[in-house]
């Protein structure tokens, strides 16, 4: 096959066979297609998209560059969660265990934190001695012993997409939706699972600032994961404002625990229950998504749900002491609480510059080279349509650096915007898409 | 600046601003910015396109990458002819003789031939000794001698187009209007000329197919000449069908010195002498383009133009001896006449096909680093709208090997397409665009 002639069909907007794609992929994998072809193919296929079946080629090309992961030999359904990433999004550490605790398997391969948004591995890193990086052997055996593992991506699985996402992040061809699928799924359906919940952001702090293109993704990852037969579940959700009130690494395990330990209320608790209940539906372990949520809340009730994340913690070689007795964990430098300078309605947050507030702190990275500092970031206390009074606290900053709470202080009284008049709480879950 | 916010600002429709397209085109040229980006760049230009004003930046850019000769040392008006290239069109040997007998200075700076067309300065070469890598000293020697040259580009002419073209070519972003015009008017406009006239060709054996493309890129390229400050006429020229009857290197020189000794008929003959006209009236020595062709024909009847292309060979090193006596040449070691298999009149000529089959006879060139035979090449006796008879001879060919000829027949035949019905013939000039 002539490269050239590949890149010139897609950019008159033809569709490419799965021969085709395979060449690609495969070609560029191995070093024999140039980055300069490739990034002027990935330019082409942004501007003139890919049909549902170009994209589970490129899926399925992209998942074959490296190891399915065989699970067949762990009894019961294997179900996983992703999410398209947010501020404070920390439901990966609740629902493993809540879903595990339940009897359905959550081997779940995750991401570092990269700009305004967290990474789940970071969180769990937080943890003293926890390790992420397990070899495909131990990922087997913790899975196997407690029924959920958190892991990051190995260079067995799906090699593909880190080389093709490393030359998207540079040549302004991130924002592709059969891009972003191939990428989400290639990985997910390398896991070895029977299922996938999505959990697809949308607003101020989300990659998909409109609700309608949070929409076409979910439908070009339904589809996929359906052309491979899973089962899947999308929820549109809202990403306006941080989920829960924790914002960095250790904070949101902190939080999590909170969850785990039968802290029932808001949206960081009402999100992590939806999105088990789904996971444990699609688990067979429940009619309904309904009474899946149900199962879910009891798992919380009867303790199960947080041994479970003790259990996995222990196995994955964190220091369980931490978990148990949060506030041993060590403190930040400096904490300095903001306070409200108006009175008002909460109209708007900016959720995006919360998570760059977070990042200035130390709770991020700016390059995947960058250091984090797991103790930093925000409690944020305030939500959309919270009537709040000058003076009062709006957030408290954990920082080693006195500069840089200052600097974050600004970038969060910035990023809330107040009304005279009342305002409206968003609604958690938009949509639901099977 | 940061280059992928660019790419991003291209990508989704914007127009870049001169100071963008400055930092885009000096890093790429300086090798700041790789391979990987720009072609990213390039794909979403051609999707996308550029305004009129981001075309004459991008031009400008290009045009200072390297350097502008100065020609104001040399007296009189300089004008210069571009055409998109085709198959068998010579007419730039002629030209350049005809306006310089007419008291119009040629500074003409040429390419070669790649695929299915061929290039003015293998052409050139063919004459035993003639040189086109005049360094820029000797170029303005010659000039001012003999009021024409004709050279390759140089290292310091545009240095920026031959890094991008390069790059278009294994990108698939050749076909783009801007692209084209900033390629083509960064070495024009480096020439020092005071105008131009292009000749855009359209048809089965030109890069625009249609017309409508033909006219597209006229247009731009008329309104950047124009934003220079250069005048400039555009004719779009019929190319479905070679230009004269000789295709090859030595065999087009050999046909151009037919026409400036005086074979005054045929397609070739009147589409020099309009551009010819076309140039004398741009240098000021003529009211219109047609008394500018009343002069041109003028200089065949009285014989100055055959004495100026003479005298530009010889100043060029060339031997001007196969020049007044063409029968000198070494013939190719096999000639073999092709004869008709059918009645009837001819309809449609694959013009692209005809220059491959040139090409494979030994008068091309399929990458760069190929070898051409200069005696190689194609006698074409048939026109569209000719009368053919079953045995008549259509064409002649001319190569070193025999096995190369049997191939390139069996092209040939399958190139012409008869009909039992008369066929017209199509208009050679099909537009001028001022």
């Amino acid at each position: 096959m002539n490269t050239v002639e590949l890149i010139i069909k897609k950019r008159n907007g033809k569709a490419l066979t799965k021969d085709e794609i395979n060449y690609l992929i495969h070609s560029y994998t191995k070093g024999r297609i140039p980055d300069y072809q490739f990034s002027a193919l990935l330019m082409a296929i942004l501007l003139k998209g890919m049909t549902k079946a170009e994209t589970s080629y490129l899926t399925e090309a992209m998942l074959h560059s490296g190891k399915v992961i065989d699970l067949s030999y762990v009894k019961g359904p294997k179900i996983d969660k992703h999410s398209t990433g947010g501020v404070g999004d920390k439901t990966s550490l609740i629902l493993a265990s809540v879903v595990a605790a339940a009897g359905v398997n959550v081997p779940m391969i995750s991401g570092r934190g990269l700009g305004h948004t967290g990474g789940t591995l970071d969180k769990l890193e937080s943890i003293p001695g926890f390790r992420t990086n397990l070899s495909l052997k131990e990922y087997k055996s913790v899975l196997k012993k407690c029924g959920a593992v958190l892991i990051g991506q190995t260079k067995d699985i799906a090699p593909a997409d880190k080389k093709i996402y490393s030359l998207r992040d540079v040549t302004g061809t991130v924002e592709s939706i059969p891009l972003i699928t191939g990428s989400i799924m290639s990985k997910k359906l390398a896991e070895g699972i029977d299922g996938l919940v999505l959990d697809v952001k949308t607003g101020s702090g989300a990659f998909m600032r409109k609700t309608k293109d949070a929409v076409e993704l979910a439908n070009s990852l339904i589809s996929t994961a359906k052309a491979f037969n899973k089962k899947v579940i999308a929820f549109i959700t809202d990403m306006n404002q941080p989920l829960g009130n924790y914002i960095g690494n250790w904070l949101e395990v902190y939080e999590s625990v909170m969850v785990l330990r039968g802290k029932k209320q808001g949206d960081l608790f009402d999100l992590s229950m939806n999105l088990s209940g789904a996971m444990i539906y699609l688990g067979g372990k429940a009619g309904s998504i309904k009474e899946g949520i149900e199962i879910a809340k009891e798992q919380i009730d009867n303790g199960k749900a947080f041994e479970k994340f003790v259990q996995m913690v222990e196995l994955q070689g964190g220091d369980t002491s931490v978990i148990l007795n949060p506030e041993k964990y060590p403190a930040s430098k400096f904490k300095s609480k903001l306070k409200s300078t108006t009175n008002g309605y909460v109209k708007e947050i900016n959720t995006y510059q919360l998570g760059m507030a977070a990042l200035e702190l130390g709770a991020g990275r700016k390059t995947m080279s960058d250091k984090i500092d797991p103790k930093a970031g925000i409690i944020f206390n305030v939500k959309l349509g919270d009537k709040i009074k000058k003076g009062e606290v709006v957030a408290e900053l954990h920082s080693q650096s006195k500069d840089k709470i200052n600097i974050a202080k600004e970038m969060i009284l910035n990023a809330i915007t107040f009304s005279k008049q009342k305002t409206t709480k968003p609604k958690l879950i938009k949509k639901t898409i099977k």
